[in-house]
């Protein structure tokens, strides 16, 4: 029967660079992903990486496509009003910034290096249970190969996203969900055409909200807010350009630059927590335990910050027998993911046209927008949140 | 046929400071009040003067109570979790604070100085309509020790606060209203007790808000939270007093003095605003137009920065017959109108428990709080606001 420390379901961003992580510290482990490495390294998230998240790769040694390939930003554009103003991240955040690095890149990087270092890393490896979470002796049966397979392991953390098992192995009654759903969805877009600006641009229009993201110098990566039943269906993709130059429509020189689209997706929007983090020896990390609306760009990041907790905790766990990281980490872990929570709806309804709004509700937006855009004081705000705020 | 430049119906605040600008620049004015002398100089109101409120008293020559008696305040606690957390306005706003002194002590001193001077308050003189307005003979008729009387203006400013007939002169179908109402309302004290604080406290409690406040270094001030159908009857002192200790309570050192309780209102809460702030010769001035919850402290405030602008636009106007800053006065005015709805409503709906908040509004709500508690940005904005931010 096999046997390892720590058993990680799911080979995303969270799941494998704990992997890297423990592995560094000389903690065996093995990690069961349902999909296949290639569905693995083609899906498309996120691709903004906060300071920290880029700290933690570049140090443990997964940072060099990164660094060679990744975009460093220093600031945002809002636009509103038909007009620009720049969020400068430095100046306001004492030197930090963000790097623009997509999360499948991550993923491949994370994958090659677990690989170089001979770590077990198990695709379409289905995890049907997690066992014993009570015991000091958690086993994960899963399916590998068309055979049934059962992982003895000391500690399980289940990094397997909002749909997989891990958080449903913990009792209903343990656990407290908070949650909300929004109105609209994202429509996102691939297109091999540069950018169209140096950096993001978060526009707030009355038509709804629009981003102006990019993967490569070559790639951009645009989203539209939509209603939550629409469908790719009805954006064909000259609607789409059409649609997203009308909501950038700025006083002043600045054109969209269209091309063939590769990618359309549509993405609903919800926030979700649940609360503890842990349950016996089974711990949650990621989307397993919580979701963000993209707009704050925090998802990945929140994940990276789980996992990075989670190393730290166990790598005393393994060397003392001490448990007190253990112990402290669902705490630790969701001052970070409240702190981040509020700042995605604060983004989301900032920027966001909600069907719902009263007159009142509209009014205080732009006066809100108006603000954020002349007083340091709020630019700075939403800049350290941006980037990652400091929870110590 | 009585004849004015600038007829003002009102003697709040704002109707006075106006009538007391617009004679030190030698622009003749009448002001009409509805009620008695005693009834204005009684009535209880806000207590918080901006910096900005502050040196426009102090430089007109009507301040010399306020600084006698107005009690300079260098921050606010807020306390939540049972803790205390100071936002320190000085260090986080150049050098800005507030003034404690009550709005009645305001509206005596200005009475005073009026009569002093040899301006014309009428008290008890009822405003019946405003006539003409788009022509440039506008007139206020009223009535005054049983007579009617017509009163011929070059411009009437309606100081009449938000029950008065200015703002209902206005063509419905020019003005543009938007207003939303809370789900509760403050009850709120006065007590012959010295404060149990040096500053003022903003509690945030999950039975509700309140608000330690102070008159005099004899008087204090306190608000509850309370249901908006709730009423006094329902309250004696003793349960008052049980309430504010518990909303109150911090861990540590600190005791609620009681005393006895010589004034108990019940206060709805409303954010109100009607746009533009002027039609053909009548301008808009204050709660006539704008109408914030009490919660920022600011009701008062752009009350005088209403007739702070309007008093510059009618020099100019009066010097040189030039209409520029009357022709600007609702634009500029309204864009801190907005800047002060939108704080209004933000540390309204950061302090108060809603009956209709879901579990995520509740999470979201406390970690907005111990966000502004630990971040110097997030404190930075909320002490530009509470002081008074600089729209310019």
């Amino acid at each position: 029967m096999p046997r390892t420390t720590v058993g990680i379901i799911g080979a995303g961003p969270a799941g494998l660079l704990l992997s890297h992580l423990l592995h560094q510290q000389g903690i065996d482990n093995v990690v069961l992903e349902l999909r296949s490495r290639d569905y693995v390294e083609r899906r498309q998230r996120a691709g903004i990486l906060e300071q920290d998240t880029v700290d933690v790769l570049r140090e443990s040694g997964a940072g060099e496509r990164m660094d060679r390939h990744g975009l460093e930003h220093h600031g945002i554009e809002l636009r509103f009003d038909r007009r620009s103003h720049r969020i400068d991240f430095p100046s306001l955040t004492g030197g930090r910034s963000v790097m623009v690095y997509a999360q499948t890149e991550v993923v491949k990087d994370l994958i090659a290096r677990r690989q170089q270092d001979g770590g077990t890393v198990l695709f379409e490896a289905e995890a049907l249970s997690v066992d014993g979470i009570e015991t000091d002796r958690p086993s994960i049966r899963y399916r590998h190969e068309g055979a049934e397979h059962t992982l003895d392991c000391e500690i399980v953390v289940a990094c397997d996203g909002f749909h997989g098992i891990g958080r449903r192995s913990v009792p209903d009654d343990l656990l407290t969900v908070t949650e909300r759903t929004y109105p609209f969805s994202w429509l996102g877009i691939l297109a091999d055409v540069p950018p169209s600006c140096e950096e993001l641009i978060y526009a707030h229009h009355e038509r709804g909200f629009a981003l102006h993201s990019m993967r490569s110098p070559e790639v951009s990566r645009l989203y539209l807010q939509v209603a939550p039943d629409d469908s790719t269906d009805n954006w064909p993709d000259e609607r789409i350009w059409d649609e997203l130059e009308t909501r950038f429509a700025v006083d002043g020189d600045w054109t969209l630059r269209r091309g063939p689209i590769t990618e359309k997706s549509i993405t609903p929007m919800r926030s979700f927590v649940a609360e503890p983090m842990r349950h016996g020896r089974l711990f949650l990390a990621g989307d397993a335990a919580h979701i963000v609306p993209p707009t704050g760009a925090k998802g990945l990041n929140l994940a990276v910050a789980d996992v990075t907790l989670l190393a730290q905790a166990l790598t005393r766990y393994h060397a003392h027998r001490d448990e007190s990281l253990l112990d402290a980490y669902s705490e630790n872990a969701l001052r970070r993911v409240w702190r981040a929570e509020h700042f995605s709806y604060t983004m989301t309804t900032l920027l966001h046209s909600d069907p719902a709004d009263s007159d009142f509700d509209r009014a205080l937006r732009l006066s809100h927008l108006r603000y954020v855009a002349r007083s340091e004081a709020a630019s700075a705000s939403l800049a350290e949140n941006y980037v990652g705020f400091k929870e110590n």
